[in-house]
């Protein structure tokens, strides 16, 4: 299939901490669009933060903020029960923090994307969510919210006034449903690049992809997320941005 | 001794992390003119962090970020070796956290004063001195930076191009040299509030405050701190509250 | 009333971090009988640990571990999801530092208290309950367990092999049902120390104690748990070690 | 160069953390024959402690535990100020950890190597030095001490009763004066498994190495680190168990 319209590549980025080093951003960056980079409470530090922030300016490729839970050993992947007055000074903390970096290196924070448990957490919480798009509104009101294609979180984002970024997932199957099927069954995740970009275009040209039985799920999305830790994602990325040059 | 000037008096706040609570910041407020709030990585989190930026702009009081070495278990009093890079990282990240928290509560960053270890740090050490300013400048090149008075601090502030605020120390003994006497010392702590306030005034108005031993000890200072954890830290911020109202 | 038979008073200590302080261990370690010493991961770092265990044995009080949730900013008190192998290694990983610390002082690990959410977690779910009671033997299989009165606790260690130390609350309401009223509710707290005084010899000499509403609540306690941040905590250890000296 | 007498090959592992993996230890644990685990300050949580107690259980590796500085960030490599008692505390709190894990595993703790800057620390500071080697007696006084060979460490060891292992690198290369080519020098990492191969046999054998520049290097040593980090680890280390077999 070919690409009828542009599309948005983006990847969770600069989760590095101190000696210990995660993903593969130094390769991946030149291949995608938007770069999620960590807050500092799930993952990253001030020094890998800004050294992410640097390669993607350098590469010209559009900067979120991707707060979680404060939970480094647990990688933001847990939920935290938090107050909301708490959840909302934890994400204010982290977005101030990214928007000041991006901005002293001389760029722009242009969206925020939550993070792991929170992410899940938020698309299925309506007063969770309204939390964290409210604490985002306060550090800067013109910033995009990247959430789930297909859940609440368009509404109430829009809702809030402000951009909702739908997204996607290139390399996670769906399920009829239209949630992504769990991490616990096989085949969860998309490991061939074919494939993932097959449910890319797929998504981007006639909004629906196919569940590992064949069957339609309809989908709108704006950004397709592909994971660092996917063994494929150098080649998945590499791949899309092929497709997207041959056919744009 | 009457008071001849107005005086600036500033308070480390904000420290309290989760269910530890330190300081006395909500009783402290109303007698401080600056607070310097914690920036999360020596102490605070973002929820202290937030609420103790509420208080500070209910009391009409300036605001200064305080970041610190990231070791909340030595509450950054211990030095941390980090590269030049690294440390600018961390400044950034912090004072960027705080400006931003505070103009999502209506208010403005006014100053930075880093904290503990580091603070006597780079009040020795030229290169990482300049680290600690060139960071906190590309964040906002209009924040002052507070500093040990008497140090090489004010002529680096100001050759970068931003305000110094000459810090004296209310409740601290002076030794001939200008230095502080050391906490391993007896009575380098000043507990009895007519001694604070004396030494406060004597800087104020006449540019110097003597040692235990009765020598004399210029000193300028813009600003004066009172440490929220000594125990008669209220009755000092009181009793020179006092004195500035009988005197402006 | 008076006092039948001897009782056991129980406090959490050993919680305090760096420069950060809580709870009040010096005063109070001389009115209780069992120390629930924190083991460094919900609170205590190495040096408050060793030196609330070097203050239970100058005192005679028999130490227990007081393993938590690793969540310094949330004390503990939210449940942190882990799968039982996570959960597993991180109690025996508890268990064993202190265990060793205290005979590296002299002393002899008696007993394990679970901490904050962990506490109420394991009361509620068996499979869980029987991961920690398993990391705990595993460690040492002639150590206690201490768990809420009432719960499945007692059939789950006895089960195991172990002595299981029925606790109760001097200081903590209860509801017709067996259950603490929640901290949500007012007069959740006890904070009279006759009234802790009466709840704890009622619970002690006729097994039952009584509800804000007057009703009786069944409760067989081997041990009486004080909070160490109850204000009155000192007033009721106080008054309960005077109760205790009169009767025996 | 043939082998005339056995050698003990150490790496240090367990120090992946939640979801950051760090080191080869499954490839690796085959080939050595002492594992310094990690004890969750400077790297290491007990789940990945713990994982890799039972990995070296199931190779018979000997196993020693690696306390280090509490710094993750930094990942133990930076001094970090404590005092005596501190730094006492946390060596007994992280070597009970290890040795009640392993035991609990069916094994025994058999020695204590400390981390990164703690042991280039004590390896120069007679006084904490005594305080580490007397911190690890006091929770089992039979665990052997690893250290720099040529150091103070073996008098200081042997007079406080303990058994030294002198450990010297199989992957860096040594000056003229015993002490370690420092980091920032090129060429101070062997990554050559022939290379790495020569300096231990020529150790073992001859009790000598040789400089870059030749010189002879006098070096008794019984234990050889290779660095789990080392991209060549696992070939070096293959290659040295290869000698061994050919040899004994």
């Amino acid at each position: 299939m070919g690409l009828t319209k542009s599309i948005d590549i983006n990847c969770d980025m600069g989760e590095s901490y101190g000696n210990y080093h995660i993903g593969n951003d130094t390769a991946l960056m030149p291949y995608i669009n938007s770069a999620n980079i960590a807050c500092g409470m799930h993952g990253g530090d001030p020094v890998h933060i800004e050294r992410t922030i640097c390669l993607a300016l350098e590469h010209n490729v559009r900067i979120g903020a991707h707060p979680g839970y404060p939970d480094l050993q647990g990688f933001g992947r847990r939920v935290i029960a938090m107050k909301p007055e708490e959840l909302a000074s934890f994400i204010k903390y982290q977005v101030a923090a990214l928007k000041g970096l991006v901005e002293a290196n001389g760029g722009k924070l242009a969206y925020v994307k939550p993070h792991g448990a929170l992410y899940n957490h938020i698309a299925q919480n309506k007063a969770d969510a309204q939390v964290v798009i409210q604490a985002i509104r306060s550090i800067d009101s013109s910033l995009s919210i990247m959430g789930l294609a297909g859940s609440h979180m368009k509404t109430l984002v829009e809702e809030a006034g402000s951009t909702f970024i739908a997204e996607a997932f290139a390399d996670r199957r769906y399920e009829i449903d239209g949630k992504l099927r769990s991490r616990s069954l096989p085949e969860a995740l998309i490991t061939n690049p074919k494939d993932a970009c097959e449910q890319v275009l797929s998504i981007a040209n006639a909004l629906f992809t196919q569940t590992l039985a064949g069957d339609k799920v309809s989908l709108v999305a704006d950004s397709f997320c592909i994971h660092g830790d996917n063994p494929a994602a150098l080649a998945i990325a590499k791949s899309l941005k092929e497709q997207i040059k041959d056919n744009s």
